[in-house]
């Protein structure tokens, strides 16, 4: 089984430093000066220049970049393609729209940092994360078993199975659409100053407001429709407090609230027993 | 020095178990059975049925419970009558609308945990927090000082001076706003399942969710224009991203993720600063 990384940033990377840790070496493939400190540094085992040689490529690129990546080269026949980008619907909208001589499988692992990069990469970025693993009617069942295996191998801790659709509209309210609540939050004025007046609410709301404008546009664009529906929901809810407060209702107000924490009681719940 | 706890609760019943931690010894008030359990735990040395005889009142109620308290007991002359509640202009217009023998200082703990109550108290909530201590014209410098000493040996990693309208101002952005944000955030149809679908985000924005509509409403409403006037600068803020999704607008979109990064690490370079 031979195995190419395409793109060792912090999610190739850490895939690359993962698979070595679990025994499968892997080449790779990125800017020049990346793949010269991944293959120095031991992350892979050599740089490729070609891509018909491998039995397995793993695409750690941003979406664009991966679409390229899968519909400009040329793989070996029978090959399993896997792409580990944030949006799914798109991607699995290109690769269907050509014919193909491998096998396709989008992947998401739900891990990251909020720094990106080779150097910010590690092999245990993985461990205990879910993976999620799209299988649709043209799925290859045995490519996507194979995949699922050796992510566990990796160290997830979990495998989802999805739709692509069903994958974007969750991950834009879970995913993205948090990221902009976040960026936003930190717009206030008031936000200076803001250390000695939490008990950690404002870091846990704001902790992914960092976000890199280029990546994160592309997905947004990628994925619109569910953000906005995701957006406007919010909007709508939030708007519900502000007219609570601004008509000085508190039985509103307080009705509001005791939504919200049955809702994320009921949440709770759920979680607890899958 | 005599000391008074009045309010058993999460944060009444964690600062006599951080004052005796610290060889401090407190007496408390409260309902009956959470007294007596306070007693048995040995978190208090005895129950208070008179507040005449404390140098110390720190008062553990939620805001109106607190301004009855103070308002309709009687307390040595010269003491130190100090609350913790979360809003504090309110408390401190309260407590100026009638004479008294008192120095009454306004306090609040950054420190606090989902569930409430004494049952979930104890000794170390407050380690490494902030501690608030209001500061106005009118405060007596002696009592504040005694105080701001207290706290450091409690535990509390942190003393912040500052107005009671400040403080207001500040707490309805870093606290107050975030938990509607949270309590709004998830009502969404899609949260159902989220579980194999974040890698973090989601816990995060939704920890807070489930607040204690009773304690918040009123919280809310002691601070209402403050908490209104940011939340419709988030909504108008969020409004922006939602219309740039809208009309399709890229660079729109670019442009406010990108404002939201340099904001976000400008404020934490003003955090690593301090």
């Amino acid at each position: 089984m031979k195995i190419l990384i395409a793109g060792l940033g912090l999610i190739g990377g850490s895939m690359a430093k993962a698979l070595k840790r679990c025994g499968r070496a892997a080449d790779g493939f990125d800017r020049e000066e990346v793949a010269a400190r991944a293959l120095k540094e031991g992350a892979i085992e050599g740089i490729a220049s070609e891509f018909c040689g491998y039995d397995l490529v793993l695409v750690a690129l941003p979406p664009d970049a991966a679409m390229r990546f899968i519909g400009e080269n040329t793989f070996r026949d029978g090959a399993i393609v896997a792409d580990l980008c944030g949006v799914k619907g798109e991607i699995a909208r290109f690769v269907r729209s050509a014919p193909r001589n491998f096998f396709y499988v989008g992947c998401h692992p739900m891990a990251g940092k909020e720094v990106s990069g080779f150097e910010n990469s590690c092999a245990d970025l993985f461990d205990g994360a879910s993976m999620i693993v799209v299988r649709e009617r043209d799925t290859d069942e045995r490519s996507a078993r194979f995949l699922e295996e050796m992510f566990k191998n990796v160290g997830f801790g979990r495998i989802v199975c999805c739709g692509a659709e069903e994958h974007d509209r969750k991950i834009a309210y879970t995913s993205q659409l948090a990221h902009i609540v976040s960026n936003a939050y930190v717009k206030s004025e008031t936000a200076n100053g803001y250390a000695g007046f939490t008990g950690g609410s404002f870091q846990d709301m704001t902790r992914i407001a960092g976000v890199d404008e280029a990546v994160w546009t592309r997905l947004y664009f990628l994925n619109r429709k569910n953000i906005l529906a995701e957006l406007e929901t919010l909007l709508s809810h939030l708007k519900e407090y502000a007219a609570a407060l601004e008509g000085e209702d508190e039985a509103a107000l307080a009705r509001l609230l005791y939504e919200g924490r049955l809702r994320k009681e009921e949440l709770d719940r759920m979680n607890a027993r899958r």
